[in-house]
């Protein structure tokens, strides 16, 4: 069968764009051989008519044709020309034009439609009252930050362009071990540390390490909803264990399952209510760990911002039976983009750990981690982390001192001596999404207490992230949730 | 009951050392409260005492009580002096100095013990011949690239600290797009591409998002370890198709597993015997995925590399029922330790792939994301890829020439027109492991083709990493290699 080439070449036009010109050609003719306009052992312009009349150079139409060839889609022969190749289909050649669009939803595997209903990915949030509990980037100290990655970078070597080894750099797993270990009460050594990316990647990780599908898994409710898309993505079935005032109660834990397999806790400052838990319940809960050979996840994703007493020890330093897993992050501390955090776990858990993390991700990053190390290694964190805690200490007066004038007797304020954000709580029995709604009528951003807890069901309370706004904001801010929330307020 | 403080601090000793003063005195007495040694009501010596009988501060020993006191272990009573707390215990206190190590092997979940079994992580190798298929990273550009980093480190604002979208920095993924559009003929848009940190979590998400338990997944056989591990890891039944000097066999795949999910693939450049997907088999793998409505992973780890003829266009430019995940990494074209790989999916597949990324790791880090814009953007990768080119083409042409002087009659070399390792094939029914075992006895390291076998059978071949090889490297190498697999190599 012999075709024409006239239909396809004649409406063919090029124009300088995106795609280099050689490339647009080829493309053309590419779709025109799959779609069947042009069959096989049709005969091609040369590429000396091709260039004359697309007015591009005989070179371009030559790169096209050639690329066609080394393809497989055209043949050509000396002294003869070039030729549509005889490509064996199986199946019929497609219209021409069809857009390459699925028809409808296609199905997905059933752990990635749960993550799609539960995960709650961090969005660049603009940083309005109450949005979000970052730091404050704008203090951040990027003069020295910029210097030191300026110098770590100067003093990058080929051998530092290779692999990292999968559980960090060396470097970087001595700082955080020095650092736990004194400014956390962690007892370990830099060999039980490994480097992540971000606490979300420590508990993806440690769900896969420790929970089979259909393993019970303590949370606090209200608790951390991106542990619930960790825990939920790997099968658990998660056991909403209750908070109170001395944090997770533990007796009501065991109560409800006692042989959970891993327990998710946030002892320093219980995320999001803000209690920190208390000796007798840290004791209770390794002494469960213990006796039912059950895991401890530490989340300790804010301990370095306390205004008020001392930062407790972690539990993981008082565990005598290698049980917790302890969990920090350099999102707060430094900046979330770094995308650096950090496990300390139990010695005969890294190899697994390690091995696990090499087959979901690799290794960290070198420059950024070599970056951090140095960063500590001259006192800037230190310097750094007082700072913030100075300024965060004031905003967080500043937010007492607003919500005591402007919503007595409406709402009051958690606990504050430490972290990032509050817990605004409501009149008990308070719809706390349609109190969002109407401070977000208001121009105020909160989160319902809703969205924290396993259930959905109202917490009758607003999570307000602060230590990213300036005392006037805080002042606004405040007073739009008067607005919102007081007597009148709609 | 009252003890006597006597026995703990007699023997108290502290010395400057890694932990501050004051919490080598706080842990000795937490240890000894926790263990028994000092029973609740024990009255502790004055800090006036202790620091005289330790030689410290006044300040050091205060230091010490005032947090054994936030953390609940000692009252403190004014006039009257510092008493063990009454700590209700739930379990007996455990011996003095039982060292906080587990008994015995702890159980991890059956997914982490099969990656412990599978997964074959990277580890920073020693450039020796033929270890490993890295680029050369003596041959980087280092100064042009630290110079980059340098600028956009000075960039930084406090904007690009805070949280970056999950897909990756947008820069970033127009110029992937940009990208893979002109130099591999793939069709998409920006917001197809997706930013990762590695072509290995590329995969681990992939099959999360596609993979129930149990679903089969056509893998090449000899395959890519790294793919084998990752879709293990989600409980795929792998079947394994052979390869030819066409690759993968897709009518073979068909009738092993006419039904099955998923077809891992690396037509470019066959992972890792090197011949590429012809255009029939490109288009038959088509056929069937659009008919089963299965999914087509393109892994383009190396197509940069291509030192005769054209590279053929990726296979995803030519799908036209979106069924193609493309696949592509910085750690070849750039360095490893970027940490830097990115997928071009079906516009339905990129949000549920975004949370799921989400939900296990959140998103890339920004300052390198911004480098490698700017790289592309100064025409630097492009010039940077044209001469790794050269280099590593000089040297293949090295390796195929040292091959046949110093093999023939003993082993001869897979396909060399691309990447940066070769198979070497070795008579039929060799022992590759055995083989692979005798060169390292002569100081060369190899991979024997057994590793890249789903049954771990032999597959008569070594795996001969060399792009990062110097020619006299190269030509020791084979030197080695010829003594040890020659006639009368032992």
């Amino acid at each position: 069968m012999r075709t024409t080439s006239g239909a396809v070449f004649g409406g063919l036009r090029v124009a300088p764009g995106s795609l280099p010109l050689f490339r647009q050609i080829y493309r053309t003719v590419r779709e025109a051989i799959l779609d069947g306009r042009l069959a096989p052992g049709t005969r091609l312009p040369s590429t000396r008519t091709l260039a004359r009349d697309l007015c591009v150079s005989r070179t371009t139409a030559e790169e096209a044709f050639a690329q066609l060839q080394a393809e497989g889609f055209v043949e050509r022969r000396v002294g003869s020309g070039t030729y549509v190749a005889a490509i064996e289909r199986t199946a019929t050649p497609r219209p021409h034009g069809r857009p390459p669009r699925p028809a409808g939803p296609r199905p997905i595997s059933s752990r990635a439609a749960a993550a799609r209903r539960h995960a709650a990915f961090p969005q660049p949030a603009p940083v309005r009252a109450f949005s979000s509990a970052n730091p404050d980037l704008d203090a951040f100290p990027l003069g020295t930050w910029r210097a030191v990655v300026a110098r770590c970078s100067r003093r990058t070597r080929a051998g530092d362009l290779g692999s990292e080894e999968p559980a960090g750099n060396p470097l970087l797993r001595e700082t955080i071990a020095t650092y736990v270990t004194t400014s956390r009460g962690v007892v370990c050594t830099a060999g039980q540390v490994v480097v992540l990316t971000s606490s979300q990647q420590a508990l993806d990780l440690i769900a896969t390490l420790l929970l089979d599908p259909g393993d019970e898994a303590w949370l606090e409710e209200p608790g951390y909803p991106g542990a619930r898309a960790a825990l939920l993505a790997h099968g658990a079935r998660i056991v909403p264990v209750p908070v109170d005032t001395d944090g997770l109660d533990v007796a009501e834990g065991v109560r409800r399952s006692p042989r959970a397999r891993l327990a998710y806790t946030t002892p320093s400052h219980q995320y999001p209510l803000g209690p920190t838990l208390s000796l007798e319940r840290r004791l209770a809960l390794l002494d469960w760990a213990r006796r039912e050979g059950s895991w401890i996840v530490e989340d300790d994703y804010d301990s370095e911002f306390r205004y008020e007493g001392r930062p407790l020890a972690a539990i993981q330093g008082i565990d005598e039976n290698a049980r917790v897993l302890y969990v920090g992050t350099f999102s707060k501390s430094l900046f979330p983009s770094l995308r650096l955090a950090y496990a300390v776990v139990p010695e005969d858990l890294v190899e697994p750990l390690v091995r696990l993390r090499g087959s979901t991700d690799g290794y960290p990053p070198s420059l950024a981690q070599r970056a951090v190390s140095e960063f500590f290694a001259d006192g800037h964190f230190g310097v750094h982390l007082r700072r913030m805690r100075e300024l965060y200490r004031e905003r967080r007066d500043a937010l007492v001192e607003a919500a005591e004038r402007r919503l007595a007797g409406v709402a009051r304020l958690g606990p504050t001596e430490a972290g990032l954000h509050a817990v605004l709580h409501l009149a008990p029995g308070s719809d706390d999404r349609a109190a969002a709604e109407r401070a977000a009528r208001h121009g105020i951003d909160t989160l319902p207490l809703a969205l924290f807890r396993h259930d959905g069901s109202s917490g009758a309370g607003l999570f307000l992230g602060y230590a990213a706004l300036s005392a006037e904001r805080i002042e606004e801010g405040m007073r739009g949730l008067a607005r919102a929330l007081g007597p009148g307020g709609s």
